[in-house]
């Protein structure tokens, strides 16, 4: 054996995601994909059996029965995690990110960032200016197409930006999933911990974030149409709107978890004076480009002509597809890379969304839910 | 030989539509493709010799320099012309189908009806009652694949309706073109001979009629968003719009002109409470249903599953792409079919859009400019 | 009115394709779409009954019991037939054109030529040298992404041709129709009626011409496997081809009617050193090119950038989907053409598939069977 | 913090696949995906400053300059590894993998399994009877689509097998990459490091394992027509093949590396007498599903309506892409559970490729090889 000084792994902690979680799984296997970090700690659940329980078929060294626990525990510890998971309902969010901020640990979260947009200031207060860093997981700006997508319109290739089509539809509530003891749809449908917001907090706020990354410009007004389609539901899971943004183009965001048939389908049109944008995640790797008077192009993940930000966030050659697992490890590539530089005095990059976005996102739901509810009127967001 | 006491094929005539009009070979062509009629006569352009050339490059029998003097003359013949088509600008469709209504020729008539609301009136009140037949070519509603949307729609295949998505985005209109001496940008831009409605009027009026078609329930309010994107543009050329339908479906409508590389493209989806349907014309021979619960199953013009009013629309076997200029034969079947009831002394059975449909699409224009107009208020169509 | 001494349409007539038939409908339609012909006599059927019914649902001026006194009698008319189209089972092609060859009428005429080879060289004796034109209705060739598809290949923007892949799969044959009283069926599994081939030759033949059509060369051998999966069918119904062209590509021929839920799917792929291209009849209106290094371009009928011979063909703007009727009056529009400069005396330009196509496509009929037979040993075709 | 047993991650170790090769990650990244296991220890090049500063990289605990001295370590710490990676140019896979077997440690290979059949033999009987377990990366067979096809066709949802195509073509070696310094074309287009196999081995073993897996049953014969479309080449790059299965089937089997413009695709068609299955790793995560005389259906990775092998290999709700990299991940995950079980003392359950199946391919190679030399003859496997 030859010694090696090698590139050492990271330690992750995760609160929430356990048994039962969709999203928990997801974090782990992105945070852990490139081998730069492992998953070593958690509290896993709010019920201690169920964070024992999934902690051990994960294999972590240790579980804790409540977040404030860990956070102490693993700040006192020579090694303990470098930075948490934050994938608990969205009322957690704040709770759970400052206490491991207050202890000096980095945090990685979910979105929405709060429950609103207040919460959302003080998330800001609390994150801005610290030391520790906070990346929010918007995984669909991740991928290597999308990326690709932004720099195209940020090098002007698009040229003056005239019209965008966002949507992001899914079917997974059309019946009253949460009156069956489906943990996911409960908190989902809760005012109280998921916010205001329901299907536009869910997924319109990574439809609103994708269309603002690509475009490189901000939604400035919208006009929205919230329903709740399922009887008795509390929380919207439709909208449609119509959007304004700054620099003068239009659009429109739809979202849905009741279009029928429907998996997970969010698409993203992009249209500009001199040539247009088309991606959709049920062909993530590829993305459309439309260049006026000329045919359309099918740009590739991997391929040579790439530019250099898609190709950093690529494991494969051309043809081996990638999805939503290498996208989302994307961000936790770019954010331990940022734990790294900030652990040896270097200014972190942030090449990923940060509290910057999420308090834009809560923004974009109070104007959604406060245009709804005035009749659709004009918003600024 | 042996005598034939053949089904003769109908003498029909054409104003409007000569050398440069993109939409006179579509109707000559969708008139005849069935054998069951013969385009004789024509008033082609407004400039005489245009219209003779044209005349001429088709082999038809007789030219006349005005609609008024081929309503007069055709009549007056015992070979006259049975129907006529009318191809003009919107602002002629009026004034031409009353000079050949007057002579008791049967008329079939381009979208939209007329150029506004209350001339649309005036229309419906020279058809209503009267003996000759009138249709409207809103062709897109003739694909089989769309009948078989609407059938399975009211057959309640979709349980109830919840959102509905209808686009219609192109691009030929990206750059001025109407400075450019291009005659059929600059009719369609021009407020006096197009009507209130520029995008709206020439492609938003396709779709709003396709979605009420196929969801078999009308457009209750809008919120439109016009736009002249174009610089010096008189008219619009891209709107967005939220729609409410009757019966308390919710979606959007999308329409324009300036939508970079996107050559004539027209979409519906419809989303019920049990089942979904997605058409695009890109892929007009395909009707994808997205049952709940179950795999997306791809319908196929001319199979042996499609209903009744879907096969009779259909020439050839299965896997032989059938296009826009079928479909647009399969409106002339029906409306040529009538011809021939009527001159039997039977019923027509107006299977097809008539002057009510050119109405609504008025009311749906006029809505979409009040609504844009007002800030996008609501606004009932 | 004003006199229009205007292009006349010519007349046609047309041998077999009555009711029950699927093909004579379509030659009917593609004859006359062009406004440029009409189809005016007919022996539809060997049963004098269903040829007279056939006639009168076509509006034809006159019926025929017989091709014979067809032949005669139009030959003697002022106003008879200028042409015949051949529409009848494989074993009445040659002694049908023969009958009208013979009185000085032009031919266009089904696929394929003949019974087998001998005879397809007595059809090449008979039309070679004489005036009458002949045409043989291959019309995936006329496709107008597959004429820029050829006119790619010869202008060398694929370098040099490495690989083919072309495969033609139906499944309508997949049970045992021939036994039910399905006259296509009984026909095109019967050797004396059909020929040689049974799969390959109705549609094996087809794909055979695309490629070379396309490719600019030649099939030179081929190992080639033949089957009859359904059990007592007497001719094959499915073939697997290994393929050598002239110049050194190399490539595969695949073919079947027993290819459970394929409609009617011809696609071929043409592979170079410095490009390729593919087609696929179920996206008949997008050609795509795969420049070596570059992204895959979706090249579109009708778009400004597409060549001469492409655009000739098109019949509306980009967007408005053409099929399959649409690429075989392109066939007929070229045939109808050379009609016209024959009769003014002017050398044909015979931009359409002739006798010599025909010929090479008995040739490797035999071949394939040949090969088949002899454990599929390599055969020069 | 509570304490955990929990499921503790196998140790792995890996030979070859240091930097510069693409296969190496691709193990890494699938054999921890799943949190069962980590790799620490390796012997990443044969050049021990690349393998060194290759397991730096990847933060390996032990780099090694050969692989005899890995195995050797590793077998005597009380912490070594407990499988071995096999992810070397081919001629080191026999020799690798005996080093560790006779160590006792579990071996998981890349594909083709040797350099030839004979060397094949000595491998099965190396493998067969050891305890240590042996699988062979076939990852596309690992898609939850193909494991689903798989388990239609053996339900007999197919009827009996008729026709199969299988083809995998790719560019990368389009041109004498070998020549330029390029280190994965250099082995592979060297018959000493590769074998008898170019092409043929490199990627036609997935495909012919593929069809294999899924249609359940093998090629019996085949004709094989081999190419060195670049000049100076030692070993195939493109091949066509016709098939032979047992039972009956035929079909053929394509596979090229100059096909101009293809990434990595690889596709699957089965039909039946019943329906038809059609795959492609362009859209992995749908399986198209073509019943006789129904629509086709499109059956999606995660939905509920897959079948339990189908879903086993599912990380994420349906529409949220999984790709290449989870396949692979999911040969791992059952070679893993293989390692815990035969650690536990119980029998392995082998649900994935192993030396049969590497034998196998080399024999496929071989009638590969020989059919072609022998101008195409019908070769036995």
């Amino acid at each position: 054996m030859t010694g090696v000084s090698s590139m050492r792994r990271l330690r992750g902690g995760i609160v929430g995601g356990g048994r039962g979680a969709f999203i928990g799984a997801v974090h782990r296997i992105a945070a852990e994909l490139d081998g730069q970090s492992t998953v070593v700690a958690g509290a896993l659940s709010s019920d201690p059996a169920t964070a024992r329980a999934s902690a051990a078929a994960w294999g972590l060294a240790r579980s804790y029965d409540t977040y404030q626990e860990m956070a102490r525990a693993e700040a006192a510890r020579s090694d303990g995690i470098e930075y948490v998971i934050v994938a608990t309902p969205n009322h957690l969010h704040l709770p759970v990110a400052r206490a491991f901020i207050e202890c000096g640990i980095h945090v990685i979260c979910d979105k929405p960032l709060a429950l609103n947009a207040a919460e959302g200031e003080q998330f800001e207060r609390l994150v801005t200016g610290g030391k520790p860093l906070f990346a929010l997981t918007h995984p669909y700006s991740a991928y290597p197409t999308i990326r690709q997508a932004r720099d195209m319109v940020a090098a002007g290739q698009l040229g003056q930006l005239r019209k965008v089509l966002v949507e992001y539809v899914q079917d997974w509530l059309m019946e009253p999933l949460e009156n069956t003891g489906n943990k996911q749809a409960e908190w989902r449908s809760d005012p109280a911990r998921s916010g205001d917001g329901g299907c536009i907090g869910d997924i319109g706020t990574h439809a609103a974030h994708l269309l603002e990354f690509v475009a490189g410009t901000r939604i400035e007004a919208l006009c929205a149409d919230l329903s709740s389609f399922v009887p008795g539901r509390r929380l919207d899971d439709d909208a449609n709107m119509l959007l304004r943004l700054e620099g003068g183009g239009k659009g429109t965001l739809v979202c849905s978890q009741i279009a029928c048939g429907e998996e997970n389908h969010i698409r993203l049109r992009v249209y500009g004076s001199k040539g247009a944008l088309d991606w959709s995640q049920l062909d993530a790797n590829t993305l459309v480009h439309k260049p006026a008077g000329a045919p359309w192009q099918l740009l590739r993940t991997s391929a040579p002509y790439m530019g250099a930000d898609a190709r950093a966030g690529t494991r494969t050659p051309g043809g081996h597809p990638e999805g939503y697992l290498e996208a989302f490890a994307n961000l936790y590539r770019e954010f331990i890379e940022d734990v790294r530089r900030v652990q040896a005095g270097l200014p972190p990059r942030r090449n990923y969304p940060g509290v910057a976005e999420g308090v834009r996102g809560l923004r974009f739901i109070a104007a959604a839910v406060a245009s709804s509810r005035n009749d659709s009127r004009w918003t600024r967001v």
